[in-house]
C-alpha cells in the first residue's frame, strides 16, 4: 500500500489535526476518543513528520548535487556532515514532532505496526550513499546497517544535546561538536577495511 | 557533601530497595509514599548504578594500564572503544537500571538535583584521558565537550540498539557496530585539527 492511501485511510484531517496537537504539547496532548484511533493518528502525523523531514534532506541536496556519485571521499564526508546538519536542524526546530518519533510507548503499551518502522528505515538510504566511497568493500545489508549506526550517533548527540537531563548545549556548539564528531567518523571510515576484522580483537604481533 | 553522606541521608535501605525495584520493573516499578521519597530513591539508586558502572570501567582498565598516559593515539584508540564496550555491556545487562539515569520525567516533572547531574558529568573524565593523546591542542573545556559528544554518540548506538522501536540488535553486532564506529571516531580525529576550523564552513580555495 502507498503512503498515501495509508494516510486516507486514516483520515488526513485527523492526522493533521494530531500533529498540531504532537507539535504544541508532545505525544501527551494527543486526546483521541478510543485507543486505535489514537494509535492511527500517532502513527500519521509521525509519516507526515518523516515526509517533511525527508523534504528538508531534499533541499539540501541541491546545493551539493555537483559532489553525489562522485565517488570522492571528501564529499562523501560532507555529504554525511550535511545530512547530520539537516537531522539537528529538524529536531531543534520542531522538537515535539521530532521527540514523537522516538516515544514509542504509547498508552497501552501499543507498538506502532510494522510498515511504519520500514518507513523509518528507509530513510536511512540517504546515508548509505555517501557510505559507498568511504567504505567500497561493504556487502548492501552491511552498509544499511552501518547506516543506521552512524545514524543512531547522531541521533545520540542530537537528543543528549537537546536533553535537559544532561544541561542543554547552544545550538551552534551543538552544530559545532555535530559536524567534528561526523567528520572524524567519515575520516576514520577510511581507515578501516571494509572485512570482519573490525571487532579489532585481533592482536598485532608480527607473526602474521 | 560526599556521595556516601548523600547516600546516608537519603536512607541507604530505602535506596537499595528502589534500586531492585528499579532492576525488575523499571522506574515504573518505584512506589514511594510521597513525591520527595521517590525522587529520593530514584536519585540514590542512579547513584548506586553510577557506582557500579565505574566499577566495571576500573575493572576494564587494569588490563591496559601499560598503555595509558603513554600518549599513543592506537593505544588511545583502543582506550575508547574498550569504554564504549564497557558500556555497551552495562546497558545490555542491567537494561532497566541503565534506562532509569535517562528517565528524567519523574512524576509531577520532578527534576533531579544540580549536584546528580555532576556525578554523572564527572564520569566522562574517562573518556577525557584517550581524547589527550587524540586532540593535543584542544583546551580543558573543549575536551570536556568533545568527551561529552563522544559519549553521546556511543549512547545513541547503544540506546537504539537495544531498542524495539528501530528492531533490537543482536548482542555481539552490536559490540562489531560499536567496535567500528569507536574505531572510525577515534582515527578520524587524529586528522582534525584542534582550532576551531571544525565548523567546516571554510571552502578551500587555494587563494590561502
Amino acid at each position: 500500500m502507498q503512503t498515501s492511501e495509508r494516510r486516507q485511510q486514516l483520515g488526513e484531517a485527523l492526522i493533521v489535526a494530531a500533529e498540531r496537537a504532537i507539535e504544541a504539547r508532545g505525544l501527551s496532548g494527543l486526546k483521541a476518543r478510543n485507543l486505535a484511533q489514537e494509535v492511527g493518528c500517532a502513527v500519521g502525523a509521525n509519516l507526515r513528520t518523516l515526509a517533511s523531514f525527508e523534504a528538508l534532506i531534499e533541499a539540501s541536496r541541491s546545493s551539493t548535487r555537483a559532489a553525489e556519485g562522485s565517488g570522492d571521499p571528501e564529499a562523501a564526508v560532507s555529504d554525511l556532515i550535511r545530512l547530520a546538519q539537516v537531522y539537528l536542524k529538524f529536531a531543534s526546530e520542531r522538537r515535539f514532532l521530532w521527540r514523537a518519533l522516538f516515544e514509542h510507548r504509547m498508552s497501552g503499551g501499543t507498538s506502532p505496526p510494522a510498515w511504519y518502522m520500514k518507513e523509518q528505515v528507509r530513510l536511512f538510504r540517504y546515508i548509505e550513499e555517501p557510505l559507498r566511497a568511504l567504505q567500497p568493500g561493504l556487502t548492501h545489508e552491511e552498509r544499511a546497517l552501518l547506516a543506521r549506526s552512524l545514524f543512531s550517533a547522531v541521533h545520540g548527540i542530537v537528543s543528549l544535546g537537546l536533553d535537559e537531563k544532561l544541561m542543554v548545549l547552544p545550538l551552534n556548539v551543538l552544530q559545532e561538536q555535530t559536524d567534528r564528531v561526523v567528520r572524524a567518523l567519515g575520516r576514520g571510515l577510511l581507515t578501516i577495511p571494509a572485512d570482519r576484522q573490525g571487532a579489532g580483537k585481533r592482536e598485532c604481533r608480527g607473526d602474521g
